[in-house]
């Protein structure tokens, strides 16, 4: 995106001046739309000038950008995803905490919101938000985070990504994300130490990229640790508890047992652990189980899952920094954080 | 609120005019006001106008209202919490969800935010949000939440509180709860049916309505059963896994076991048979345990907690609905909707 001039002469720096004479309208009223002040501005005129800054790829300077942001003192945290259940995942909702954590200690408000990805140009989240910035998490097949990641991108407004794999496409958006494939890595490593040489990997059947991260880690530990692992992964109908044992049992059904199961979180890991047990099957004697996460609920399952400690508050707090800083400075400390995963044992490996 | 005029003569129906006249502005200002039309009202004439429309209790009609309905289209969800974790306590979760289906599904946006008690009045969700009514669920201490309570509905926006066991204190108050007390009830129904003579219930820090009208329907339901049950009641520093942990092997380390523990939720529940499992105590035979909610993560933990089941994505569906028929027909279908709890047995008891 940020090559979309190179073919021309480099253009003079665009004023506010230009943008109000491409718009027919006063200065004064860009200002007001930059500044969000929209109560002294029509729909049909800020759409208009909203338009020419877009057209004239118009970048507000600092000193006008922290003037808007003194007004509004908001950040939009989005969840683009197909489950209107979001918030009940373990992994977004200590995004949100670490997220409301810092920027409400900044004197800033954050306001949630899931979107399906069919409906995301239409949603009003896109129209009608008075933020400083927004806070994104994406799921859905490669195509459709590229095409939001567009119309994100178009709105021109500071963009932090969270667990999204792509590189930052320009300097108004900042990719925050853990080392997933670390993790799968770190997994693997533990496994093949232990001369596993079955597994099975489940999956949600949503598409997420981290998912596809830890299984790809996974798949690069065992190559890298030699010898010749059978790697089988199933993709759950859903992402809850119910789908993974049914994806679980059917395998088990018509499959040798493992040596190992590997869930693409700690959820699925319980899930597959709780038929082996039904079924009088010792873990981690005869299967070694391990999951993903490490949050709260994992404790609640015995014997303790052997697991990978996600980062996904401190997700949310550096997202809510970067911005802070993107707001205070006029510009994102980096392009991409990457946050470091562990690994922790457990009873079951 | 609604007697405030109760001493003086009954006045006629205020109009617009009256409200334009009042705030020496023209009545399509007024009507611009009412319908949301932000954009051509400044500021300070939009709070004249919404300043002596809550002085004069002007009533917008239905016409009207489904007009601004119209053009907005959005339900803000507000949790009134100290924790900023909010959204990871399953009951809100699942109350985000039924919420947010039932108005995805009539095309409306959900806005969620959460709000810390001590900050609710500065906050910018009291003065900027443009929505068409609130859900809100509210913490604290009976006088906090009445205060709170009392900045909502000066917004004179329609509202739906969400496990408030006050009744509802106008027409444009619904409550939607459901029925904690009868839950306690059939947990002490149980309890009793197998001989306890001594509980341990074990509660969070934060002052949910919900746990304490549990609770006293288990001292109702074992005074009902007659008897003579000794019931002790510890409550955990905050609501996290470890801090139930604590307060439970505080309690355990300073007096006899208790025939049975009875924890405010399941996590509580888990918590404490995590500590009779590591001394060695069993359960059920020994000691019995029950929980409340019956979220999936109950089922991670062997043996399965006997708990009731909440209806916690039900009361968001409920809240969506009636917040449809009011925007709609102009008026709530009912001031109060409670719903039932179910009793399910597990290996616990």
């Amino acid at each position: 995106m940020s090559d979309a001039n190179s073919g021309r002469a480099p253009p003079k720096r665009v004023t506010i001046k230009d943008v109000a004479k491409a718009a027919d309208v006063s200065p004064m009223t860009v200002s007001n739309v930059i500044n969000g002040k929209h109560q002294f501005v029509s729909e049909r005129t800020r759409k208009a000038v909203e338009r020419e800054i877009a057209r004239l790829n118009y970048r507000v300077q600092h000193s006008a950008r922290s003037l808007r942001v003194a007004r509004r003192r908001s950040v939009g945290m989005i969840f683009v995803d197909d489950a209107p259940s979001f918030l009940a995942d373990h992994f977004n909702a200590h995004v949100v905490a670490g997220l409301c954590n810092v920027l409400s200690a900044a004197d800033h408000t954050v306001t949630v919101q899931g979107i399906r990805a069919d409906h995301f140009n239409q949603s009003s989240i896109i129209r009608n938000f008075a933020v400083d910035g927004f806070c994104v998490v994406l799921s859905g097949l490669p195509d459709e985070r590229s095409a939001i990641l567009d119309s994100l991108i178009n709105l021109d407004q500071p963009l932090v990504l969270i667990q999204e794999p792509i590189a930052s496409p320009n300097e108004e958006t900042c990719i925050v994300r853990q080392d997933d494939a670390a993790g799968g890595r770190l997994l693997a490593d533990h496994l093949a130490a232990r001369r596993v040489d079955s597994v099975l990997v489940v999956v949600p059947s949503q598409n997420w990229p981290a998912i596809d991260q830890r299984v790809a880690g996974l798949r690069e530990g065992f190559q890298a640790a030699g010898g010749n692992v059978r790697i089988d992964v199933v993709q759950a109908k859903t992402e809850d508890f119910d789908s993974a044992r049914a994806a679980v049992t059917t395998y088990l059904d018509h499959h040798p047992l493992p040596d190992a199961i590997v869930g693409g979180n700690d959820r699925f890991a319980i899930a597959a652990m709780s038929i082996l047990l039904d079924r009088g099957i010792p873990v981690p004697d005869r299967v070694k189980i391990t999951g993903f996460n490490g949050f709260e609920q994992r404790r609640y399952a015995r014997p303790l899952v052997t697991t990978v400690i996600s980062s996904a508050y401190e997700l949310g707090e550096r997202a809510g920094e970067v911005l802070l800083t993107r707001f205070e400075k006029g510009r994102f400390p980096t392009r991409e954080l990457v946050l470091p995963v562990y690994f922790e044992s457990g009873e079951t490996t």
